[in-house]
């Protein structure tokens, strides 16, 4: 059995402690696989069971003193490591919260990097909110990176459903900004962590990167734009003749249509509406972040702190779920990867 | 009951033919409400036949000599009016079918703005091959407008399926360009055609117009982008106080997703891959290209010649029947419109 998850609960007001408690809830519906790996709260065990309660559900929280415990507890309760906790006030996002959020968030990510947790979830956090009480990056996942010694550049947001997985080279730029952006650098050196990562988190030793073209139409032999000739084509080339299974650059109108998207396993969007208006069209209720490039696992809900509805039973868990259920998987592979190689040697 | 529809073949190579076929021959699985106009090719009885009988369809093809003779044969067989002809070589396009397929649209455009046809439904063409023979137009829809003596830039492309209806304010345009060419003014001529349009031939007299934004998170506040603020928002003021139920923008990744769907009628999108990748990615099978701000209805399959498939029996032909159940159903709308004035007159 893997290790157990690190799960940092978000802004207390946001959707994230209503929906980590309906996950937790939900493992009988799914069966003995519900969950691959366990999990644990970082702090908040007042404020989960406020949250489930409101929610109408009744759950059981048990403090644990160290991760090890959190795998005999999760049967019957919701483990939470810690003491730190918060007001619960859904919708009512405030300082004391935000400072609670970022305790969470810095702790779950060092039980991470120490090898205490086999990953972390981080639930979903208001980056201004963060921003006002000195956080320095420009969200969870430039955080994550830095508490892994990583490059905020080459920590890969990778967003994964049931139908798709898309990557966006570019992501928090105007739009009028990504043409410059879009160098063949970039697009390989992306393409090379996005491989690897596939390779060693998520069994696909071959992985098929779909490169989506910058220009409509991949721009139609130069007549509207030449990025896709000039930059994107030689980055995949490139490559290609080092033996990734690089392709395109495909129009993106037609790459995620239902054919196409059985033609590969993750598509290298070059800027942020590319790669989430289909996923989020098509998987909203069952989309993941995930953090490629890092030493350690990183998966995340795909979506915000939801003010608007939080504490109204209306946010849908399937996101913490498959989150959670993700990070999980990803450990098991490592796991049997580091059982294979001590067998082998 | 309407007129008919006049139907253009498109490139002979393709799949027009093939599909044109296939939606006649589905009439009776829809009930009696399949088409709410009948239809009639311009040319290719004998293309038909042998696309038909390619593709293991046994269609009756009745020449008429009259549109008004469509209505009174659809029921036993596909009307086709006119002589003209072409050999069927799926896959193999030439200069003969180039100029066929220019020939079946001009006449089928002309029978529209006559009035002898309800509309014009129009097969996929090989723009290229069109410019070889000396065609001016980037595109059909220009083609139409023209036709209709009006300027190419208020004949607006929808894109329409069951899931979503959106409209890109700039099409065949390099992504660098795009943030230039998003204009307040382009924007409120845009929305007010569209608001026009689908009073009239969509039955929604006070649509609801999601204008989406151009950069991720709508810029969120100027920090990545400030078009929004600067350009975007003003338009769709300018717009609700003329009554239009314009809201933006919105960022766009989220547009999309299910629940958000349901707050709108026809999302205004920024460029090209912002309005196709969702309505392909939700809609591929029965995506329709409609024509709005023409005095004639127009309708087209959302989807190219497909050159590498046709002849094959691989083409699905539910954007054809929904393109020209649409116009039919556009058709059905002004006609009973035409009837009420009179009534009250």
């Amino acid at each position: 059995m893997t290790g157990p998850l690190a799960v940092s609960l978000g802004d207390p007001a946001g959707v994230g402690p209503e929906l980590l408690a309906a996950a937790w809830a939900a493992r009988g519906e799914h069966g003995s696989a519900a969950f691959p790996a366990p999990f644990f709260a970082v702090g908040g065990a007042d404020l989960l069971q406020q949250a489930a309660a409101r929610r109408g559900l009744a759950i059981t929280v048990q403090r644990i003193a160290d991760p090890a415990e959190a795998a005999a507890t999760f049967a019957t309760a919701l483990p939470v490591l810690g003491d730190e906790d918060c007001a619960y006030r859904p919708g009512e996002p405030d300082r004391a919260g935000a400072e609670f959020a970022l305790a969470s968030l810095t702790r779950a990510a060092a039980l991470a990097t120490s090898g205490a947790a086999a990953g972390v979830v981080t639930g979903p956090v208001a980056k201004s909110r963060l921003a006002e009480i000195g956080f320095v990056h420009p969200g969870q996942t430039e955080f994550v990176a830095a508490a892994c010694g990583i490059a905020p550049e080459d920590a890969v947001m990778m967003l994964a459903g049931p139908s798709l997985r898309t990557v966006p080279l570019t992501v928090h730029v105007a739009l009028a900004d990504v043409p410059g952006l879009v160098t063949q650098e970039l697009i390989e050196r992306r393409a090379r962590i996005i491989a690897a990562a596939l390779a060693q988190d998520f069994g696909l030793p071959a992985a098929r990167i779909a490169v989506a073209a910058l220009n409509p139409h991949a721009g139609e032999d130069g007549r509207f734009g030449s990025e896709d000739q000039r930059v994107v084509a030689p980055a995949i080339a490139a490559l290609r003749a080092a033996g990734i299974a690089a392709t395109g650059p495909h129009p993106a109108d037609a790459l995620f249509a239902p054919h196409a998207r059985e033609s590969f396993d993750v598509a290298l969007c070059m800027y942020h509406d590319q790669a989430l208006i289909p996923i989020k069209a098509l998987d909203f209720d069952a989309g993941v972040n995930v953090t490629l490039g890092l030493p350690i696992i990183r998966t995340s809900p795909d979506h915000g702190t939801a003010f608007a509805i939080a504490g109204k039973g209306l946010a849908h868990p399937g996101a913490t779920i498959a989150a959670l259920r993700m990070a999980g998987e990803c450990a098991a592979r490592r796991l049997a990867e580091r059982a294979a190689r001590r067998a082998a040697s």
